[in-house]
């Protein structure tokens, strides 16, 4: 059972591979790559003491020099300060321009990886192994890269694309089961904005909230539909010009959420569950799409265990203030994705500030 | 009188405008770029003092909202840490995507404007606004962009275009008399690598050492056919693939002395003069090019004012040393570019340490 995804860019095109039990043989698929001899493999300590060891082994096997350097865990250690190390090594290790960075981790892990590959010597060459559910479909595709300025997310950072994004569903089993459902909100988002199959057959699941109750098919196809709604999108938009602000979909309050809570108490992929319960609120408003199908959409979310209210202590106008410094902000207003069908969305910058209001307020 | 150089690239293609006493002229020029109203202004005081003025009234007149960022004089100011000063001034003015970031200084400050743009939001609109020799001819075009780490130049930056590069001749004036010698290596180089013509109209001229003695003609000549080298030459290898790598002729010995002299006592023209002379006795030893041509290149790096000499206190093995840890190194081996006629060299990695200690050993 192996899937592999082409994402075709005008400039550069790679592969994502999803096979399961495969940890032990990247070596050979990277050896197909025409890499240079060195790589740097990047990790942080919980996941290089379970899974570093295999890789560098496969690696090494396949003919090529490994260096390693790991990252304390956590969003906090997002920093330009963790890429500012990741040079020091790059530099004590002499990388050229032909060796290769390797991120084996979360989102976070792989974002900063890719920065420092994009910017290295201007640009060297990134392989992502991603361990998380929410890296493997989401993080890990379409070449954003970056890190945190004290003052908010992602603000710095590059496109750059991968050469392979290389899953192992297996790691999953060792996933914190808060992060699984997680990553699940980013799965029921490429169901509501793009694939409707995958909407239905997670519908029809047996159960969504726990890695032990999927079985390794399903885990197969949710992946497979995942990363190829994410490369079909990235790959008609690469630079975010247009089609690509629907991956925003649940996001955009979202953001505002994880901002206002400080990043911990509400998750990434917790506050896009709650994101796109609000922005099926604020659709259902703005009679753009049906009842039946918002309910359908909550009750998939609920299903995967993850929240679905704005957290009581959070006040409707400070997410209004938080929704004005986000990034998608144009000439001062902000863009909402909103979904019309379920595997359909659209882009609207109608949404007021006293809509929100109004959506919101008991 | 104005020239007008197209650089068409696959993804991205700009135009470099070169039109004496036109910095009143830049705002309508801007204006036509489809830019977003605001504009951070990135110089240095010095420059600033000089140049700021002019350049923020025109700009505002054109309608534009125009901040400004100043960042000391000096390559040690081209850390990641003065990157991090410009991404704190564009938060508190919450720059957004469509904003645009310019650069008004020599290559320092185009290279880390150019980098903070690139990185900033994944990257928002930039303009080179060049004012040294150097820079105009070389640093402002094609893409380079970056800063230094604290164990060698330029290792840390992006490849990323601007939208413009818009270069008024008449701002050297105020250019000191060594760096307006330093930027004449560029000059002669591409006569040297690229345009046989340019290299004879170099040896016709009266003189060259000093910008009071050149005619406006003659220079905005120099700074056309000097531009279009290279374009030409980034048009064909965007990201330094192969052609590109011409451009650093001079450069790999050059680079060495800069480093081992710690980048004051010999500035970068000056580097690149003494490393294109020393190029040229390698190529003679090899038997590639003519001692008439060699004369001939050495002659005019003197008629420029520049040293042709390794300073004397340098020792060979340090710069051999020094050359194994160049950017350019492939596979451990150091790749020279080396002229075979005026207007034509070649690239070679038959420079081996004894053949460049057989050169330059007395």
């Amino acid at each position: 059972m192996e899937s592999i995804i082409p994402v075709t860019l005008p400039h550069s095109s790679y592969s994502i591979v999803i096979a399961p039990n495969s940890l032990n043989e990247i070596g050979p698929r990277l050896a197909q790559l025409n890499l240079g001899k060195k790589i740097l493999l990047v990790s942080n300590p919980e996941i290089f003491s379970l899974y570093g060891e295999i890789t560098i082994q496969s690696i090494t096997l396949a003919g090529f020099e490994v260096i390693t350097h790991t990252i304390p865990s956590g969003e906090s250690y997002k920093t330009l300060q963790s890429i500012q190390d990741i040079y020091d090594t790059a530099i004590e290790n002499n990388l050229e321009r032909s060796s290769t960075m390797i991120a084996l981790g979360g989102g976070v892990i792989g974002d900063m990886t890719g920065f420092a590959a994009a910017t290295w010597l201007r640009g060297i060459n990134f392989v992502q192994v991603p361990t998380s559910l929410l890296a493997m479909v989401d993080a890990s595709i379409g070449g954003k890269t970056g890190v945190n300025h004290p003052k908010g997310k992602n603000l710095i950072g590059a496109f750059y694309q991968p050469k392979l994004v290389y899953i192992d569903p297996t790691v999953l089993k060792t996933l914190p089961e808060r992060e699984f459902r997680a990553g699940m909100a980013e799965v029921i988002k490429y169901g509501v904005i793009w694939d409707r199959d995958l909407f239905i057959q997670l519908e029809n699941a047996e159960s969504l909230d726990n890695l032990q109750f999927l079985s390794d098919d399903l885990l197969q196809t949710i992946l497979t539909k995942s990363c190829q709604a994410k490369a079909d999108v990235v790959s008609k938009d690469e630079k975010e010009a247009g089609l690509r602000a629907i991956l925003n979909y649940g996001h955009t309050i979202g953001h505002a959420i994880e901002s206002l809570t400080g990043y911990e108490s509400v998750i990434h992929g917790e506050a896009v569950g709650i994101g796109m319960v609000a922005a099926g609120k604020i659709a259902l408003k703005l009679g753009m799409w049906s009842e039946d199908d918002c309910q359908r959409q909550d009750n998939l979310i609920k299903k995967a265990g993850l929240p679905t209210e704005i957290p009581r202590d959070l006040d409707i106008e400070a997410i209004i203030e938080t929704l004005k410094t986000d990034k998608k902000v144009k000439a001062g207003k902000v863009r909402f994705v909103l979904p019309s069908n379920i595997g359909t969305v659209s882009i609207t910058d109608k949404v007021t500030s006293n809509l929100i209001r109004d959506t919101f307020e008991k």
